[in-house]
């Protein structure tokens, strides 16, 4: 095949894997947004022959002929063309390990599970999900086992997440963030709390909807290409850079929840609204790994979100909205109130020096769930024990606890450790964020366009044309040292509990 | 071909059109209720790879053969299969008008001019949409001239949204409401209108949602089956029974408004809602003719909605959730005020008397539109002068005239006569219904469930496996006689005002 014609082959099939996954995309967030319950019975067929055409898009030998051309013609092609032809290469090696209807099969099986478990959720029936949930363990497994039979399942499956992550990094790296921040967790935990009656009392609604768009306008979240959904669990979708959606959860006596899933997933969305033009509707649009997507999300939620610095531009924000329920409070007790260190139930709300434990959970749970040592059955059991190990806290149902979070619905086991990954990536990154761009300056103002700015031009713009490790390289992350995000948590909670560091 | 390939291909044929549209129609549900503004270049997009697809998939010839197959084997085939048969060979006949390019180029126009359109609404401004919609016309005379190059272009257009339906009939159809209803709107213009100013306070628009809520469960409406969204222009959307959108658009001074656009398309979404489950995801399900389809939203907007009986539940209902806006009305009151007629601009928003002016004035201007005997730049000079003409009322912009309505940027142009026709089929369904239903028993205890078994028994269950005659039929609509509409209107109003009908 001639590259010319190599090529267009490969545009082409571009063109249609986005139409496909642009459908399936936004079927599912309308699924999970706006959709009424019942409709996963049509969404679940859709979503079927969706994924089988491009199931058979990519088992098209002559794409396979091309992606092999392009791949071979080293030097002739450009560095984009053969970027498109690599990522090609690894998808189709992906997809093509199952047959056409067990590939099928599994996309009904997530559509259907996704909505078993926010029915097994909301009534917090962990036996509703459970063979489900089953059923996603082993489809995870099959998947590990015929990609690389020698190699741990788990590091498979890590690896499509956080490309070369494996266990025996992550092994030591959860091993550092437990002894380092555990004794401090405990001494906190013995200190006098800080005031936090504030955020519990009652925030209309209607009123933190007008607060999410506040905090959207100080991020510098374009509305026009970005809009705001509700979930029972918040997530970012990003099809285009014009076509970003973000969503969030309220709770009447818990505005702290939605305030951190909008900076959250708001940080994920200026990582997709970054991304070059000319990469828009290719292979090559949208953010890199989850590592790095996760390392936005957590440095807006975290690094800035939680700052002093910011909490001086949001503090007259929410007491504009809500001069009653704030009425007593002082910037300082807000700050204090925000950032209060204490074990707790829920991973999205948690704050971020107890955080990293809740990854760690999740971590040693999902490395036994992949090793097939333990029984669906007596994971709700496991979960509760290990929330009682690491945080001295125990879930008084299955709402929350194992059925919180979304993603194992989603059969994404293997996720979470991008979450610990990336909050230890941002704090580097500010590091150097911080010999260019006046940050406090532009959080104090509730102005984080110039935050922004420095980020877009070191990762977001690159869209995946750059792996994981290049963005890092080119954010300064390099060599990774997590200690530097252990130094900076037993910093900033030192300080705000009065300890010496 | 063996009439069991040829069965076997009509029903994987339908499987596929069935994922094809569902995904075209939440891509277009989504588009006009949460996707952000710019979104619109992401789904061009996937639209026109979307409908390329279906395009093919009936340009197929061994589809093509499969229909005929069915179609000649009049006896062996059940009447379900050949009823299915017969839509698809419409429906090819209709897009094989086209070749693969125009039709795909259609749809990207369609996308644009309806993201241009809520542009144009929003800063009325007519010289933005003008482009699109002279294009849009062109097009659907090409579509008419191909279809039928000896019948009337609109003549052909209406047919498409209403079997049969032709401009000898809707001419003297109209000439009867303007000659009956005309002299009642002047008399009644000439008497003390009754009081609305309490239709104009402000109503919060988080306590309309609440009150949407509590008029679809009194419609006993299944919202595991049926979301509310907010758009532009209200609508509804239906992919199949579990799967039923309707939209509204609040006003906070004017609760009326969103109100009767809920009781309207709820109508709408009863009858989708209400088609048999073997029906579901064949070419058969959904609600038939767009006449058909109109008669059971405006049945339950006015027939239902705008009678004292529902008022009686109603008022109660909107007094609880609105005591102080409506602490100075009585029932009585709230009645004519919901009831008041009187000449206005927006359509959505007329009175039951006035209404069908609202339409003749579209299908007066469709005419012409489509005979290509007026500019598309002295369209907004024609609305307005109509306006004057037959309501006695002028726009001061055209985003209260020719841009209000969202239907020419779909191309819906020979649409609006079934909101008429449907208004008058529904005064006869009413008629028979009375027989055997205590209506007004149930419309006053706010629980319409036995009126919607009725019209579920008669119309709903059977999806487009009949005919809107057949329809008809069975509600007891035959024949068809417009002057029970005329009746019921001046017999309503007359009373309403006083005056001896």
């Amino acid at each position: 095949m001639q590259i010319s014609e190599a090529l267009e082959r490969l545009h082409a099939f571009d063109e249609t894997r986005y139409a496909v996954y642009h459908a399936m995309s936004i079927l599912y967030v309308d699924g999970d947004t706006a959709a009424p319950k019942e409709s996963w019975r049509g969404r679940s067929r859709t979503m079927g022959y969706l994924s089988g055409l491009a199931y058979e898009a990519v088992s098209d030998p002559r794409l396979q002929e091309a992606v092999s051309t392009v791949l071979q013609a080293d030097g002739t092609v450009s560095a984009r063309d053969r970027r498109i032809a690599e990522l090609f290469h690894e998808d189709m090696e992906d997809m093509l390990l199952f047959s056409r209807e067990e590939y099928v099969q599994n996309q009904h099986l997530l559509t259907q599970a996704n909505t078993v478990w926010h029915e097994a959720k909301e009534k917090s029936d962990y036996a509703l999900f459970a063979p489900y949930l089953e059923k996603l363990i082993a489809y995870q497994r099959r998947f590990a086992a015929l990609k690389d039979p020698h190699k741990d399942p788990y590091d498979v499956l890590l690896d499509t997440y956080e490309k070369g992550m494996c266990v025996s990094d992550l092994d030591p790296f959860f091993a550092l963030l437990r002894e380092e921040l555990t004794p401090l967790i405990q001494t906190i935990a013995s200190l006098p709390a800080p005031r936090t009656d504030f955020l519990h009392r009652s925030y209309p609604l209607h009123l933190q909807r007008a607060f999410s768009d506040r905090l959207m306008a100080m991020m510098g979240i374009d509305r026009d290409r970005c809009n705001i959904g509700e979930t029972e669990h918040p997530f970012t979708d990003g099809t285009n850079k014009w076509d970003v959606r973000i969503t969030t959860h309220y709770r009447e006596d818990d505005p702290a929840s939605s305030m951190y899933s909008v900076i959250h997933e708001g940080g994920h969305a200026l990582y997709e609204l970054g991304v070059d033009d000319d990469l828009q509707f290719t292979r090559l649009s949208g953010g890199s790994s989850m590592g790095i997507h996760e390392s936005q999300s957590r440095f807006y939620e975290n690094l800035i979100g939680r700052s002093l610095a910011f909490s001086k531009a949001v503090f007259p924000a929410a007491k504009e909205l809500f001069p009653e329920q704030l009425s007593d409070v002082t910037l300082e007790a807000w700050y204090r109130g925000i950032n209060r260190a204490t074990p707790s139930l829920i991973r999205t709300e948690a704050d971020e020096l107890t955080y990293p434990m809740h990854i760690l959970i999740r971590y040693e749970m999902e490395k036994r769930m992949i090793a097939g040592d333990v029984k669906v059955d007596d994971l709700p059991a496991m979960w509760n024990d290990m929330y009682r190990t690491y945080l001295g806290v125990t879930p008084t149902c299955d709402r929350e606890g194992i059925l919180q979070d979304s993603h194992w619905s989603g059969a994404s086991i293997g996720y979470f450790p991008s979450y610990a990954l990336g909050s230890a990536y941002g704090v580097q990154m500010l590091a150097n964020m911080e010999k260019d761009v006046d940050v406090w300056g532009a959080a104090e103002k509730g102005d984080l366009r110039p935050v922004t700015a420095w980020l877009r031009e070191r990762i977001h713009r690159y869209g995946q044309s750059l792996t994981s490790a290049e963005l890092l390289l080119s954010a300064g992350v390099a060599p990774f040292d997590p200690r530097c995000y252990v130094d900076y948590l037993k910093q900033k909670f030192s300080a705000l509990y009065g300890l010496s560091s």
